[in-house]
């Protein structure tokens, strides 16, 4: 299959090119040229670029997607009402199909504000591994692991299982990894077997690290550490480790993820809606550390809009730092795209738009009353687009959205089966 | 015209009512009941009302409409370069039929994000009268007043003959009010005699008042008192004052406030983006002050999307006060919808949804993969809907937006219009 896409604006996010219009053309899933039409080039497809702005599909860097079963069920509480009284009381009901059909739920809204990519941890990782099949997607996927009882390696079994299963599946689409929930959750022995299993299977280590500050003062009260020097001193980074939040970092926590290039996943909505507050991402920054951005889970945002994550972390990090200069439109596109493709190890296959990649591109359509006139296109992407301006989706070089209708799935069969679902679910829990 | 909204989820916002399905009638622009339908109730048009929720129109208290022209041209830069090198230069050279045109865009994307009123601080306001006039919106109008040399009474005249022509007319959707600038661009003489204009034609007066560290720093060297202690020296509060931003108060600024019934205009997005920080939201409401929200104008946001600026305001307030039970969701739509209506003059007329108000109604679009499932509509608004789930827009009784189609303008000759006129500013400013 060959496609081209014909006369569009590309932000390639590749050494700081300004946009400039020309050609993409894909073959077999990958990036074959960019700019001029090669003569020899026959395409099977063509697609108009006119009035779009082409640029590498967003790569949301942490997420829960089944929880989208649970938006806007549970807001405006504390957070240990919130999590025992409301998210865990579900949880324990939670079947697998509800997983599957919330999954292709969270799915739908990330193609639709144009993500391509997403690292998950939840549960019943085998169904959000199908589910991601038929999306079209690309996902690093790490089945939620939580283990308190020395020596127990409960779930590591699953690991290997979903591994063998569907690591590299999906056209090369998905990756398997090794998910443990967190410090408070896990006990140090289990994680430095998880670090193990990481390091045995050559994957990235997926973690909740230091987001809140009941979080700091029992790791200080229990070990005399933060929990980033805990995870130092147990030999955690010696894996490829993701920090999903980071909201609450002492001095020596910079050096540590720094030395260990670990990658922080910034997550602004859920960070702010929980109460939890404002992470130095431009301190993160200086310090050479790789901030990657998430959304986190349907129930702590309370969506997966990563443009809308986009927008809220370059508004929030200038009000902090009391500096409309920090954290500029461009760096934050970038903390969007190839900082996530660094986190999730696959920054040589996606993350900008270049020759050799694979093709996740998403199109904003630029005809529309909020973005117009269009003095600077990083500016407008950054400040001023909203999900529903992505036009067409291409991931692995296959178009996923056209035209703003999904492909790929029947999104509307999804909506009336997560309506149902979610009924019989709360049901089920207040049996 | 008799028109009648069928079998529709309402949130009333009035007197805490949780959301309930009903029908709604509307004649001659009023609300004429909620619930069940009158059986002599015969009405000329019917909209159905299946998978709507229908809530008072959002209020946009502060913003500046024709700066929809210098949307992105000007982004990431210290305030005074912003304005110095950048705005003021383009808008000494801004005409007639740009502010006409840039409003008429502005309103465009008011209309497609829910907004039903708007109050404009700009030039030109004849002008924008008559885009708002074509539009169907409802608004409070105020000539930017900027008055350095006493005693001369620059603007005033504007504001006498736009009262004569504009107030009360289009429908009554259009009130002229006055708008002297800031304390740090008009002489505390000139101030006194915008109040004094204000109270003769009874209308509300306009201001901007701390909203940078900077102008606090001027007010305390160059007078002593900060800006808002400054202006109740000199008796502006004897007017029905609405102050922008207040990001910056003192304990005694809070006092002030309250004790003259100054409204609060909060823009969260304009306050982060320029790096002035955070208004202290929460402790506002506690003392009693009305908080109303804005979204500044395009160039310091970059967008005027009131259902960005409630997701924001709701979740930002949380993480400075570190509690996730601040700002609820409720509160923060009464911020967006009544609050504004009392800041504006017009409680009596918009703000909820009531027998007997002005029917300004916007209908949610609720099947959409972002919002289900549907646990808890309030929740839903605030921290999922994006403008896009607006599907149609009533204001004054009539549909100005039906099925996301805008009914009274042809929106795609607006943006022709303005990226044409746009270029041409920005030629004329480089000549």
């Amino acid at each position: 299959m060959k496609l081209l896409v014909e006369k569009v604006q590309i932000l390639s996010m590749a050494n700081h090119q300004l946009p400039y219009e020309g050609n993409i053309g894909i073959e077999d899933g990958n990036i074959i040229f960019l700019g001029d039409i090669p003569e020899s080039f026959k395409p099977d497809r063509t697609l108009n670029g006119n009035n779009l702005l082409a640029m590498p599909g967003l790569i949301n860097a942490h997420t829960h997607m089944g929880m989208s079963l649970l938006r806007n069920y549970a807001d405006d509480l504390p957070l240990m009402t919130w999590l025992s009284e409301k998210i865990w009381p579900v949880e324990a009901k939670i079947s697998k199909e509800d997983i599957y059909y919330g999954s292709l739920l969270s799915m739908a809204e990330l193609i639709k504000s144009g993500c391509t990519t997403f690292r998950d941890m939840y549960f019943q990782m085998d169904e959000v591994a199908k589910a991601t099949e038929l999306a079209g997607l690309r996902a690093n996927l790490g089945q939620g692991l939580v283990g308190f009882s020395d020596p127990s390696l409960v779930g590591f079994d699953q690991v290997r299982e979903l591994y063998n299963k569907w690591h590299s599946k999906a056209e090369g689409r998905i990756r398997i990894e090794v998910a443990p929930h967190a410090p408070y959750t896990c006990s140090t022995t289990y994680l430095t077997k998880a670090r193990d299993l990481a390091m045995e299977l050559n994957v990235p280590l997926h973690i909740h690290l230091s987001e809140s500050v009941q979080e700091i003062n029992d790791s200080l009260s229990n070990h005399e550490m933060t929990p980033i020097a805990l995870m130092d001193s147990i030999g955690l980074f010696d894996a490829k480790v993701s920090a999903a939040h980071c909201v609450h970092l002492q001095e020596q926590d910079f050096e540590i993820l720094k030395k260990n290039n670990v990658s922080v996943l910034y997550n602004p909505s859920s960070n702010l809606k929980l109460g939890n507050g404002f992470a130095q991402v431009t301190k993160m920054l200086k310090c050479g550390i790789n901030v990657a951005l998430g959304t986190d889970g349907a129930s702590s945002n309370n969506n997966l809009n990563m443009l809308e994550e986009i927008h809220l972390g370059a508004l929030v990090n200038k009000g902090v730092e009391g500096d409309p200069t920090v954290l500029p439109a461009y760096q934050m596109l970038e903390i969007a795209t190839i900082n996530g493709a660094k986190a999730l190890g696959i920054e040589k296959m996606v993350g900008t738009l270049e020759v050799g990649k694979k093709a996740d591109i998403i199109f904003i359509d630029l005809d529309k009353s909020h973005l117009v006139p269009l003095h600077n296109l990083v500016s407008m992407v950054v400040y001023s687009a909203a999900a529903s301006d992505i036009k067409h989706v291409i991931c692995n070089g296959k178009i996923i959205m056209e035209n703003y209708k999904i492909t790929t799935f029947d999104e509307r069969e999804v909506i009336q089966k997560v309506k149902q679902l979610s009924e019989e679910l709360i049901k089920r829990v207040n049996e």
